[in-house]
């Protein structure tokens, strides 16, 4: 099959309005944070797993690459097609019917476009909650989610979107489709083959529609922003919350002083909850069910005891819903306020929990030395995840920065992240950014499996080609 | 290499102390139920997972078949070596370290001998809880455990094993050595490699360590064994207990009149908790942190609004550990009383939840005209698995029924699952007893994609040859 044949014969598949205008295609073919411009052969749109299939059997006859996107806000431009010739760039957009909620079984059965807010809200109208939650939450899309394995605000209480999904639809890259979508709670019947596709960013199948857990809607939300003793203090008291909470922390979420001077000083909005400044805050959050005030009387609790300990030195409760945003905003709008500031390089790192105030304290140390630089650190530490974000001196233009010393800054985080066990992605994936990071810091053992499923799965390397191993 | 080089070097990788005798050997080449008698070449416990390496490269070389085992408690023979000449059964029994508990992450390093009792002793010696639970708990081994992705009795609020790992360390069939115990609570640096393993019933390599979540211990059990309206009246009541307690359930296990009756038959301990026989029972029970009384008393408030939507019809609720203990005994021992009775044909089904209650129905309706049985069914109606049952009339020895009509039954069963769109496997796996199941209800495109997967990981097919897919 030659291209243009190939071409012209999937604009006929998905119809003039799955076809989408080259000038009306600019904004799929950049990525969110706008570090690389691609170019597709074709940007199409299908309104069914009917039509992703024929789609991808076209492609797979003739060769050529397909770039699925969902909701195109991914980190590491996972999303983006570069080949104008040989690429086409397949949008989940259009498949966002919610095919069914199931309040009994706690599950929701949704195509892939369904952006995550519309998936939260179908929730609540059913009385139930989706806990998936991150800043993206109101463009991307439950494909991407799941493609990614998007982590996000509440990965500690409900885990990361692969825990979130009991069966998953893929068009494999030959155009056969996997339907896993019975929504069983249990099922021993074989290999896992939805995991296969968690997290493989596209390279291996298009995710065209998931059933998803539901949880029982907590009836309370205690907020607090708590200035810290230190990192280690912050572990300590997330761990004491666990405990003495039974497994009720939602969030646990670290904001250096930094970060949060960024904040201040870039959102007019935003005030600092507390009278004098600190080094370290921990934005705490308890999710439950029951008395409020028995809750509320619970979290004071837990709170006063790490007070007593050390490890909390002063406090600021949310008493409503309006200051319980208030406080989120402090921790939601660090990367809004980096980019007022004029951009960061940003590194999704995770270490196990108990190694961040050796991953802080050695990334201070370390870094200072290779130039100058500021810091804005801040994330999910109940996770052990942090964002840890360099901007440019002040005068400095981002780009200047990343090319000047931005390499070296990058490479001593990651090889301290790795000294310390961790992993140079949490969260954010791979994409097409940390190809180089992949291959430099996983186990041979490791990398020769991953091409082994690669070339398993998608021997003609159609699937998101040059993403990840492909 | 031929075969009697090969087992001779086997030997002495593992030493003497890591050969078992012949004799010795019997109890592991037979399966827990009885239904296979197996053999092997060789029966090794390697002591470490270089010796596994060394053994499995061995056996690489020569082409022999390696079937890993654990605790030998699985239900589907998954774990028995059936060729006398070119099989290696591989224990894992003397790799049974706990190599580290980190208490600030919540997590405990594992060798795959550990038995899960074992593990479930050291996590709550370090204040904390590993959840996984059931009948098998005194003898099954976390390898086994992962390799099967093991359910039971703590999956509606905790989740299989499968979601109760962070990493795990496999040795590959050809030797290698895949590490992947970081122990990160996030890592979304490549593919998800650790799902392979897991649930993959040792055809793709052997599990011989693992980094396994823990969680904080609830500090109170509140348990209730109900007399309900019928399994729709159950499945209303598990959806209730998990909105109105902030998914504090973590058992809820349904018993027939059947099951009841043969435990109060069979085991003389066992005592009907309440005065006036009834058809259908829930076993019930949250887990709880905070105020006993205020724990109880929101335990009664769910109970007394299911009891006056007409859920419920009457309750015994636990006030010791010694009641708590005999009521759980009616659920556990279930399967001792089948044996006693004379044995079972064993169905390990799930379905939606929902649709718990037409199962049940159809089957009793569907099986009766298919020959004469009797029924014994119970199990996790909060995971939508049932262990349905069947037992020969009166007086009919085991063998003669499975004979005369248990294909039929089992026919029935399986294919009135499918159609309610379930699995003919909810936790017990496939080992070799369903590997004709596998390829009858698995959709082409899953057999396919599991085909591919084996292909890739263990081309010789070496890796518990017969089994699963192999």
């Amino acid at each position: 099959v030659n291209t243009s044949d190939a071409l012209a014969r999937i604009a006929a598949i998905v119809g003039p309005a799955g076809v989408i205008a080259p000038r009306d295609a600019q904004p799929l073919l950049r990525d969110q944070r706008e570090l690389f411009r691609g170019e597709a052969a074709l940007v199409v749109r299908p309104a069914s797993t009917a039509e992703c299939a024929e789609v991808l059997a076209v492609c797979h006859a003739a060769g050529l690459g397909v770039v699925p996107q969902g909701g195109n806000t991914g980190y590491c431009g996972g999303a983006t097609p570069f080949d104008a010739g040989r690429q086409v760039l397949l949008s989940l957009t259009r498949m966002h019917r919610i095919r069914e909620i199931d309040p009994l079984g706690f599950t929701m059965t949704v195509e892939a476009g369904v952006v995550l807010a519309a998936a939260q809200r179908a929730a609540e109208e059913a009385g139930l909650l989706f806990p998936l939650s991150m800043g993206s939450e109101g463009s991307c899309q439950i494909g991407g989610n799941l493609s990614t394995n998007a982590g996000g605000l509440a990965v500690l209480r409900y885990g990361t979107a692969r825990d979130l999904v009991l069966g998953i639809e893929v068009v494999l890259p030959s155009g056969g489709v996997l339907s896993e979508l019975k929504g069983l709670r249990k099922d021993n019947a074989g290999y896992d083959l939805r995991a296969l596709f968690l997290g493989a960013e596209g390279t291996l199948g298009v995710i065209t529609a998931a059933v998803l857990k539901l949880l029982p809607r907590p009836q309370v939300y205690e907020t607090a922003w708590l200035a810290v003793a230190g990192p280690q203090a912050a572990c300590e008291l997330v761990a004491r919350a666990r405990r003495e909470t039974g497994d009720q922390v939602s969030s646990a979420e670290y904001v250096s002083r930094r970060s949060l001077d960024l904040v201040l000083e870039r959102l007019p909005e935003a005030r600092d909850p507390l009278d004098v400044a600190h080094e370290h805050y921990l934005l705490l959050e308890i999710a439950a069910t029951g008395d409020p005030s028995l809750v509320r009387s619970r979290f004071e609790t837990v709170l006063q005891a790490a007070f007593e300990a050390g490890e909390v030195r002063d406090a600021a409760i949310a008493d409503s819903g309006t200051q319980r945003a208030a406080l989120w905003l402090l921790r939601e709008r660090i990367p809004e306020a980096e980019r007022r500031d004029g951009g960061s390089i940003k590194h999704d790192i995770a270490v196990r929990i108990g190694r961040i105030p050796e991953l802080i304290e050695r990334a201070e140390a370390e870094l200072a030395p290779l130039g100058a630089h500021r810091l804005s650190f801040y994330g999910h530490i109940g996770d052990g995840n942090l964002h840890f974000n360099l901007l440019p001196p002040v005068g400095v233009a981002l780009e200047a920065f990343r090319e000047r010393t931005g390499g070296a800054l990058t490479r001593r985080v990651y090889d301290l992240t790795a000294e310390l066990g961790g992993s140079f992605s949490a969260e954010h994936g791979v994409g097409i950014l940390k190809r180089d990071e992949l291959e430099h810091y996983k186990s041979p053992e490791a990398l020769r499996l991953m091409r082994a499923v690669k070339a398993a799965l998608d021997p003609r390397g159609i699937m998101n080609p040059g993403k990840v191993v492909g």
